[in-house]
């Protein structure tokens, strides 16, 4: 098999369409060369030297610039990372694929390009969130006294995930001054520019100062996604760090036809998404970019002389301790490299739209059953659902009250759930408890939801019987 | 091989003077064996119901609550671990092993024991150091008044590791309240109890708040004790929390001679230390003890509505999402889990006096070559030396320059690591830059000892020649 290159993707024989990321016995052969590759190591460890004989830029200089289109043999890729010219793994997390991650996304077309801010690997996105607060903070402290720390208010919505009340809670912001701007279903549960304005000017009013904001591109409970355009206006104007937390819904975007829900990232400060969570990358891989990097690296940095040394006091190297919490670094990005190098880019796409297609085929079948509704509009591979409270009230007059309507569909998920043969998940969204099926998971195919379409027909037929 | 019984240690024929942990052979047979129950995993994934089927608890009762003396085979670790009754591993942090470990370490006769406090595996002490630190800040503002951030102090000494002021700096404590007391010479390099009384009252004095003490079983520097009897006394009379870090150190502990490093740790409010570091557990592995779990949980809790459950919400379990920074979970117990059974606790005390018995090897012969110095008292496995200012004073009349002697030092220390045979660090401890040495890498052996004898003779040897 010829090596793939990144200039002819239609050179690659790949079945785009039916590309399976975990066949069994493919992943036994991988795993079993991996293991291989690492006895042989340690068998020989004797004969290297102690200390790695190349120099800072090496890596870079070794590897394409962009990710693949298409995927690349195993062997290919373990050469590159493992049995190159030097037997120890180069130990960096911001692998220029990250910034071919971000190309393939699209983001090189914003300030988020790799010649602007700059990238890391971090474990999740309260690390993520956490380490721009305390940037952000710190930034906004120099300005108005190091004693002004009380004064500060951090903005997200009621859909904002938890880990943003944490991360500022641990930052130290009071808990008074952590906003939680409501939503509503006219918006469909995205934040307001206009509430986000009326709350700022509120608190500037109060004597406080405005510092912080958190937009999503995908909220956990429904995939809201949050106006950044008009948001990040609001912003600038009051002189607010913009963080855009992309965590599920931003890989989408790595085919174009869903980058438009990212307008307007050009006016955030950061953002962050996980690879782990729809992207096929292990656990513990959230990544995080920074318009500019001086400003967290202030924040974080410890320079004690004991981790000094020749390449970092030449400022050759960039010392990722200084971008996240913990000074220990697991190495992240070989799981990305590896991912978008044996996946290729192409195949990741088709994933992503294969996933978006069952999630539309799921909410198809949801609008045509008169007992249910969709909850909210779907952007990705979400659907939320319910038992319609309409149906309820209009044709089996048993109850419109809304304690009762959400009891019924928690009574059907539980039933769902119990079944053992699939799982689903629920939210409250602005007073409702809504049913909601995600679709990712690596194995997932069209068979598992319509089998999830049947499971949830036999128990709504169940509660409708019981309610009646 | 019959399988051991953690009741009749003397039983195993385990040769625990000789044991190698890391045989290539044996370590590709028992990769395999776990690549190989994956595949067969995901092949009849279909066949198994989507959740798991055990109930809270239920782990807690199919295995031993404390680790076994003796190695188990892997068939039988693997067994219990993933191939049990249930095919999903159990997503357990705290593993009754953690206990165990605590038990064979002694600290069960502290208030440290299961029974008092509570146990969580973390990423790295940062992530410890902050969560204790926010807990600590918390607790304080609770008596103080939620707007007080400004006045709390927090004490290390200057040996402290870093990331003691980095996490002070992220939970918002004003960089202006974080001390590095001073430590000496004649106190071989300990934070002195006086010194920390005599800063607290000052800064009592002076209208502010300590609140919280890092106190260092083994620094970075040169594996200093910091005492932690007087230290928590002066702590008890101020209120101030008391953190312990045994990053590395306290993994000694695990054999009863060196428990008396630890004395005074029932005075501490929380402890952490790293088996990643000298314990042969995979990076990214950081055991914490709290006294109050209950403190640390409401400083850090989150309840959203989409994380709920009916077993959390019963109260059945134990959510670790509030005893650390991130809401994510890393697996992280297992390691340790199967680290423990597959070593035994016995062969881990070996390997432990094995290392600390090279080092004291070492350190010997730094004291019989005259133009060498031990910079500080040994207590564990890492040596600090340098070439003698004493003898270069007295005998070569070269000079009594300290950065003169720093820079012969620190020229030693380059060419050493540049042979590319072995690899030592520095540290500058009172203005002295002293080379370290430290042992514990699974696969050192004697004979690596003596290699970085003659290494070192011979670099000396050459930079005494150039500086005569």
């Amino acid at each position: 098999m010829d090596k793939p290159t990144n200039e002819n993707p239609e050179n690659i024989n790949s079945p785009f369409d039916t590309f399976n990321p975990l066949e069994p016995q493919e992943f036994k052969r991988q795993a079993h060369l991996v293991i291989d590759f690492l006895v042989d190591y340690y068998r020989n460890v004797e004969n290297y030297p102690v200390l790695s004989q190349v120099g800072p830029g090496y890596l870079k200089n070794r590897i394409p610039d962009s990710a693949p289109n298409g995927p690349e043999p195993i062997e290919n890729i373990l050469h590159d990372a493992l049995i190159g010219s030097h037997p120890r793994p180069p130990r960096s997390s911001r692998t220029p694929y990250w910034i071919g991650l971000g190309k393939c996304s699209g983001y090189q077309s914003t300030s988020f390009s790799p010649e602007g801010g700059g990238g890391v690997i971090q474990g999740s996105t309260c690390d993520a969130l956490l380490s721009t607060l305390v940037a952000a903070r710190d930034k906004t402290l120099k300005k108005i006294g190091g004693n002004g720390i009380n004064k500060l208010v951090a903005y997200g919505s009621d859909q904002t995930h938890c880990t943003f009340r944490k991360g500022a809670q641990i930052a130290g912001i009071h808990r008074d001054r952590i906003r939680a701007i409501r939503t509503s279903k006219a918006n469909a549960f995205a934040l307001s520019a206009e509430d986000l304005r009326v709350a700022v000017e509120a608190d500037v009013k109060s004597g406080l100062v405005p510092f912080f904001l958190c937009a999503t591109v995908g909220t956990t409970a429904s995939a809201a996604v949050d106006p950044l355009g008009p948001l990040g206006e609001v912003a600038k104007e009051f002189g607010i760090w913009v963080h855009v937390d992309g965590a599920y819904a931003a890989s989408a975007c790595i085919c174009p036809e869903y980058r438009g829900f990212i307008n307007g990232v050009e006016n955030a400060d950061s953002f962050s998404f996980n690879p782990h969570k729809w992207l096929f990358a292990g656990l513990d891989c959230c990544c995080l970019w920074v318009k500019e990097p001086a400003v967290l690296v202030e924040a974080l940095s410890t320079n004690p002389d004991y981790l000094r040394n020749k390449v970092s006091d030449l400022k050759k190297v960039v010392d990722y301790k200084d971008w996240q919490i913990s000074l220990t670094r697991r190495f992240r990005s070989i799981k990305l490299w590896i991912l978008l190098r044996s996946y290729g880019v192409a195949n990741l796409q088709q994933l992503i739209r294969r996933y978006i297609k069952m999630a539309k085929d799921f909410e198809l079948r949801i609008k045509t059953d008169k007992r249910l509704e969709v909850a909210v509009p779907r952007n990705f591979s979400t659907v939320c659902f319910l038992i319609s409270p309409i149906l309820i009230r209009g044709e089996n007059q048993v109850s419109d009250d809304q304690t009762w309507i959400n009891n019924l569909n928690a009574k059907v998920l539980e039933s769902v759930n119990e079944s053992g043969k699939i799982f689903m998940t629920h939210a409250m969204i602005g007073g409702v408890y809504v049913i909601r099926i995600a679709i990712g998971g690596s194995l997932t195919e069209n068979k598992h939801i319509n089998l999830a379409w049947e499971v949830v027909k036999e128990h709504v037929d169940k509660a409708m019987l019981l309610a009646a």
